[in-house]
């Protein structure tokens, strides 16, 4: 089959054998998978990984349990051990021995096929297409937010960063009731937003130690300060962004202010494959453009250009 | 009166004149003080101050509201507007126009008498002497771990440095029943913990990934990354030092194993004198001198030499 392959931070479209099966797996075919920043990080080499990229997808199985076959799913990304002490500990996702799809010992989702332990499956409603599902673990980890601190009406919320991940974030905390506030760069994703009935400011209006929670998702120093800075005393910061490596930050701030840090990582899929069923949150308007595989290597400099916001690719 | 001020990172022993009170301030003959690393930090330069230094005592009210006048008191250190939004908002600790004594816009307790507002000021058991009562606002800042994070039965808790705040923090904590770990470097404080009935070990003995909260204490980046290390998944590292500025992490690793992080700073008072006037908490083995208020050049060396415990300084 065809895959996009990583190794020593160069990409390739190379042809490699379909996966091989598992005890508990499924084979899927992939139909959409998404372009996302932790991939460009891998490209950059800020996590060792060497094999087929792409870990948002939605396909349909061909192989696995008979009550999968033939359904359109989406996939949760963390393989797991399932008796760790993590794993018993209810914590899956924190697994010692997890291999993630597209990121740590697990082939990826740019290829025509994949394969995942059938648990990790969730099917799509007919209502949601394809471009739509994609979106299903970026929108998870966006929910995952929520799952981690309680937001919700009287609360001042500001996410940092109006990216692809930022967008998410900010739709799905709209629904929260909380009062939310989206500060970006970019006019295009600020004016996005705001079809969205979402208030947007850039870090010029942005006025110090007013908000209660901060949600980092630029994943660059700058943006941590401005979300530091945004707190009020004993406020709450969330680490959404896939950080390159170390952070300096203004520890005796934290401790003076006695503020709250709290990374969050993958999220729950099926409360995110509610939302977007729903419509409440709608993610079309993300969507900048769809290659097919064979132009995969087109979809990543796309997807690396300044303000990208999603890049599908259509392996299938 | 006689007084330490710090100009210019310099400390010199001075007469200048007692205190004027404000309206609802009262005047304390002060009888102990305490050396803090806060001091030690503030000399340095780390942050900015000029003034008497000293924010650990215990005194005699001398002028204030008839009730409290000829009590022993020790007083809490913020003294606040009582009406800006953190104040209003219950958290008058963190008001934006507070002054901090010996810390922030007020002369601290390194000198015979100071002032602080009379509702910061509280009674100190006859069961308890000047010396223990010197401990009550390290003691309380120890306290406010407690009030963050919710401690008891069946959590793995790990202490990161066992110098003068580590020994309290270590000590309050057992009281909470939790499983309960001491790491530090010094042979001597070690065994001061383990007199406690406190568990201790070395930073080669430190297992990765087995507590569940780690509490930092050391005030150095290579102990914030022990206690990061040390944490489970999910888990809550206390950052209770007052840092010298930037702290560089690895970002990254807190996100991906979605770590909090809560800064903590000043406590409750009330807990504190009730732990020690039961000797639930019990500090006098801590002591390592007393010196005259003439003599605090040299109590402030002593307190410097590394390794060192608690010095305390008699204005009176």
């Amino acid at each position: 089959m065809q895959a996009l392959w990583l190794q020593d931070q160069t990409l390739s479209l190379r042809q490699i054998p379909q996966p091989e099966l598992r005890p508990g797996e499924a084979l899927v075919r992939v139909t959409r998978a998404g372009i996302c920043n932790t991939d460009l990080e891998l490209l950059a080499g800020y996590y060792p990984y060497d094999g087929v990229l792409g870990h948002e997808f939605v396909g349909r199985v061909e192989e696995g349990p008979a009550e999968l076959l033939g359904q359109r799913v989406v996939g949760e990304i963390n393989a797991v051990c399932g008796s760790c002490r993590f794993c018993r500990a209810g914590i899956p996702t924190h697994c010692a021995d997890r291999s993630v799809l597209g990121i740590v010992r697990h082939d990826g989702a740019f290829a025509q096929f994949l394969r995942l332990p059938a648990v990790n499956l969730h099917t799509v409603p007919d209502s949601v297409s394809d471009d739509v599902a994609t979106f299903t673990e970026p929108l998870a980890a966006a929910l995952e937010i929520q799952e981690q601190v309680p937001i919700g009406a009287g609360q001042r919320v500001l996410v940092v960063g109006t990216g692809k991940l930022g967008q998410l974030i900010a739709r799905s905390l709209r629904l929260t009731g909380c009062d939310l506030v989206a500060l970006g760069r970019r006019e295009q994703s600020l004016e996005l937003l705001r079809t969205q009935a979402i208030t947007t400011i850039t870090s010029d209006e942005l006025e110090d130690r007013s908000f209660d929670i901060a949600v980092e998702c630029t994943g660059n120093p700058a943006g941590f300060e401005l979300a530091r800075r945004a707190l009020v005393p004993r406020g709450t910061l969330l680490m959404k962004s896939t950080y390159h490596g170390q952070l300096t930050l203004d520890a005796a701030a934290v401790v003076v202010d006695e503020l709250t840090l709290v990374g969050s990582r993958c999220g729950p899929f099926v409360p995110a494959l509610e939302r977007l069923a729903s419509r409440e949150v709608v993610v079309e308007d993300l969507i900048e453009a769809t290659y097919d595989l064979a132009d995969i290597l087109e979809a990543f400099e796309h997807a690396a250009r300044p303000g990208a916001l999603k890049v599908l690719v259509s392996p299938n």
